[in-house]
């Protein structure tokens, strides 16, 4: 029996965010009815691992667990070679508890000068996790590689957007209109991964 | 597409050890090529993560990147509950470099005597994960849940087989006979979803 996720399958967004959960709606264009962990009253998980993948699945695994039901999660963040990978896992961390991606900017930055390198180059993954419960789970990984620019430009996208600029473009994330960053980005690639590995 | 392993495959087994690579044609059925990451010479991961899936995750998309081919790895380990999951992830790491599970089976008893508790229960956990290169991976887990017994009992299986009575039984695993054993065991357990998710 392959693994396979048919269309009008019930899927638990890990997330207590509803705005992800929607967004997750359009994203496996829309061929799943979408419940978010938030709102079946599931707590969330520590995300203990060191990697995207593994934080993913733990999330995933999680939700499967504790709902009884199919249940997917990502999770994804930017990786600075001069700082030896971070902020990567702790992405969403650097922006505090009241989610302030320009100070986060800053720090990477600051955090860059203080090294006295002048690599500049950085990566985004981003990791999604399918998990049955009690069954297998499934997970894939997108990565785009680029370079950062300071002071970030572009006022679109979210998070650290503005200071990235893909490989073989000028322009930042953050400039992009989002149908050329959804053609290009990491996310994009994670999702069209998991399509072709579960979608009939 | 479906995630198959279609029979004839050539897989990477995330391991040095020549006897597990050995041990995975027969759980495998035989329908697999098996090369060991050893013998291809390929560097061991720091197993980073703090659950076995992780692990299991991490050592087998390490083999593929690496390998350019399927890779099945494998973690597994002894759960207990008055040692609020110790050894888990830790439990070969507990019988040290020489592999000497008589002293960490000691170890086990020992810090339980310490805590006080009367609980003895405990579960084997065994994490199987497949990654295909630049592609998607699945992990799976097969628990057994049994009770500990001081001294151990038999001198069959391996690890901490002689002190784990599997529910249900009065036998330890290190005193039933191996197919005895393989009808009930986590790493049998683990195995048969793998098959049930990847088999044609």
């Amino acid at each position: 029996m392959p693994l396979l996720l048919p269309s009008g399958t019930t899927l638990v967004a890990a997330t207590h965010n509803p705005g992800k959960a929607k967004e997750l709606v359009a994203l496996l264009d829309g061929r799943f009815d979408i419940l978010s962990a938030g709102a079946l009253g599931l707590p969330e998980p520590d995300e203990t691992e060191s990697t995207f993948v593994g934080n993913a699945l733990l999330k995933a695994r999680h939700a499967a667990e504790r709902s009884g039901k199919i249940a997917i999660a990502d999770d994804s963040g930017l990786s600075v070679a001069a700082l030896d990978g971070a902020p990567g896992i702790f992405s969403a961390r650097w922006a505090g508890p009241s989610k302030d991606f320009a100070e986060a900017m800053a720090k990477v930055e600051e955090r860059i000068l203080e090294t006295g390198s002048d690599d500049r180059s950085a990566w985004f993954t981003s990791a999604l996790a399918v998990a049955w419960p009690g069954g297998p789970s499934v997970v894939v990984e997108g990565v785009v590689h680029g370079t950062l620019v300071f002071p970030g430009r572009g006022t679109r996208g979210f998070g650290y957007d503005p200071i990235f600029v893909p490989e073989g473009h000028d322009k930042t994330f953050g400039e992009m209109d989002p149908a050329q960053k959804d053609a290009i980005s990491h996310r994009a690639l994670a999702f069209a991964k998991l399509k072709a590995a579960l979608f009939d």
